[in-house]
């Protein structure tokens, strides 16, 4: 599910021999496994070795070797022992070995550590080093058909839980019983796992992300999630709010306000749109309203394990929006000090404008739990 | 729950004017506030600015000001709002603010990035910057008697969670449905939610990370889980192996040599031993009864949020044990190409020698699943 094209293009303009590609999202790219403890574990490095002309090779700790056969779709799989060998000094080796070794080589300097970092150059000093992060993240960012559709599928799937789920909550309910009927929900429709689970209600919601607690959901109580599940190994990222009985004239006044920004939010978007173009339109749009915008951006792209990646639509981000980007938008709405609404959906940047993936009629009117 | 004793001597010893920590791991420790995004968004930097002899400073996101507000025990919040502001950046005016800026300051330099790093050097020419990640770990790895009680807590409750779910659990199965019946189990029993959840069975054991998948369950299949479960904030991390039915005489004498091996580790432990003697007496016990060690370490400290710490028990590790200090102990066993076998206790160094905190006598014989 690499979007090849788009890889061998920097790898060409650059002029680069390779990637050397170390974060999690970069490794789970190009090599399709996605190895949990390069995320819990920092020092047991994962990476990929991509030469512009040749095979890549994949350097894994050995704790992770029969995984990475299993899964990967690399097949030049090396390994280092972990403590007994270094990482950095393995990936050397196989930099030297490559022929790789005094040419120019992309590497991610957001993600090497200070310590990482030296010890290649100290052992590599004939190599170039060429920042490389922003570059990687464009690659990903416009996904291939089978990415999108199993992003699209975990969304729709979590967009019918939410909905589920919440069917059967209402006053009377900790927070925390409903996260759990959430993820109840979630694992009895395929779910592998939970990525992140915000739910919150009443004065709570003004927390982005918040534990589910104790407190107890009353009548009239605003409720919202930002939550992603994992299904077939890609996460969704979606939110959704909701009022405990029926909304107050206030609270309907606000959602209606938000959600129709929302909505010409999602209805604007089209390919060569800059990044912040989305951001300021959103700003202008809510603060014609009368409301100012709650979270330095409105959306972002996401990785297939769910966290942000380009482009996050901010206000800084002159990044053109192109076909077949994934986003999800997700404005932030805090009209009051200790009041908070969230919606977040998937949409797919197209030749001609935008498709929204999930079912997002379903925010027409907030979601109602049940009183007692 | 910070051990200020151990940190005010780092900083004593090693002469530095403040510690600046980044790490998700530090700057948990050191605020009280586990911020999520920390992790899954890098860029979004969190950090706590610890001078020797004055109060502390923490730096947060505007996004997670509320929660660091709500939950910290810094009372100098501040805050960077993200892309328009540099985190970076708004670190180099605390550090300037608080008369640190020419200043001894320890540093992180497996976790800094060469950006941020590069960033810090130019904007603070005067300063010195020390690496401290080992020392760091150092002041973590004994736990105070809080921080203890609380990780035994959710080992306990992750023990019965295991016992009572598989209880439930047999031939016919899949590992996706014996992995959901713990989850739910868990969520039942007051878990938050699930740190890592690998649990396989028959040739699948042999990978120390999988996903639980569709793989059913049969008579006579060995069968593990390495599990840890959020409680109160406190993560477990723990393995237990059992067979669906009856075990077979084959599969009865290898857990019979690798139970005796374990136990043994369990009551070798002590004040004074160096993890790497821990590491070579379990090698060498398993040898005598003629099998290799399958892991490059045979145990670790761990952290709030459970990952592997300060002290890992591997064969180049000269730290000695400490009274205080928590280890979680699971020598990994594979003695055939086609089958594994994992169990990981809780114990703590004490003044005289160790005491397991888990329920271990559980694992005097494999856990046995039902057969049809």
């Amino acid at each position: 599910m690499i979007n090849h094209a788009r890889l061998a293009g920097l790898l060409e303009n650059l002029d680069l021999a390779a990637v050397v590609a170390v974060s999690p999202e970069n490794t789970h790219y190009l090599s399709s496994v996605f190895i949990r403890t390069q995320v819990s574990i920092r020092d047991r490095i994962a990476c990929v070795i991509w030469p512009r002309s040749a095979p890549p090779t994949f350097l894994v700790c050995d704790i992770e070797e029969s995984l990475a056969r299993a899964e990967g779709t690399i097949e030049d799989v090396r390994t280092y022992v972990e403590f007994a060998q270094s990482p950095v000094g393995r990936l050397v080796e196989i930099v030297r070995d490559r022929g790789l070794s005094d040419r120019r080589l992309g590497v991610e300097t957001r993600y090497l550590s200070v310590e990482q970092m030296a010890d290649l150059r100290a052992a590599l000093p004939q190599a170039e080093f060429v920042p490389l992060d922003d570059e990687l993240a464009q690659v990903r960012a416009v996904k291939t058909a089978a990415e999108a559709a199993r992003i699209t599928a975990a969304y729709l799937a979590t967009e019918r839980i939410i909905r589920e789920a919440w069917s059967r909550c209402g006053e009377g309910d900790t927070e925390r019983t409903v996260a759990n009927r959430m993820i109840e929900t979630a694992l009895a429709r395929g779910a592998e796992g939970v990525r992140h689970l915000t739910l919150s209600s009443g004065e709570n919601t003004v927390h982005p992300h918040m534990t589910p607690g104790h407190r107890v959901l009353a009548a009239g109580d605003t409720f919202l999630t930002d939550v992603g599940f994992f299904f077939d190994g890609f996460a969704s990222d979606m939110a959704r709010t909701g009022t405990v009985g029926r909304p107050s004239d206030e609270q309907r006044r606000e959602y209606d306000a938000y959600r129709a920004a929302y909505v010409r939010l999602l209805q604007r978007i089209e390919p060569g749109m800059r990044a912040s173009e989305v951001y300021r339109s959103c700003r202008d749009d809510l603060a014609r309203a009368g409301y100012p915008l709650a979270l330095p951006h409105v959306g972002h792209g996401l990785s297939r394990r769910g966290g942000h990646e380009a482009p996050i639509l901010h206000p800084y981000n002159e990044m053109p929006l192109e076909p077949g980007m994934l986003l999800a938008i997700e404005p932030g709405f805090r009209p009051r000090p200790d009041r908070r609404y969230h919606l977040e959906d998937l949409v797919m940047v197209t030749a001609s404008g935008a498709q929204v993936l999930t079912d997002w009629e379903s925010t027409e009117a907030m979601l109602q739990l049940a009183t007692a």
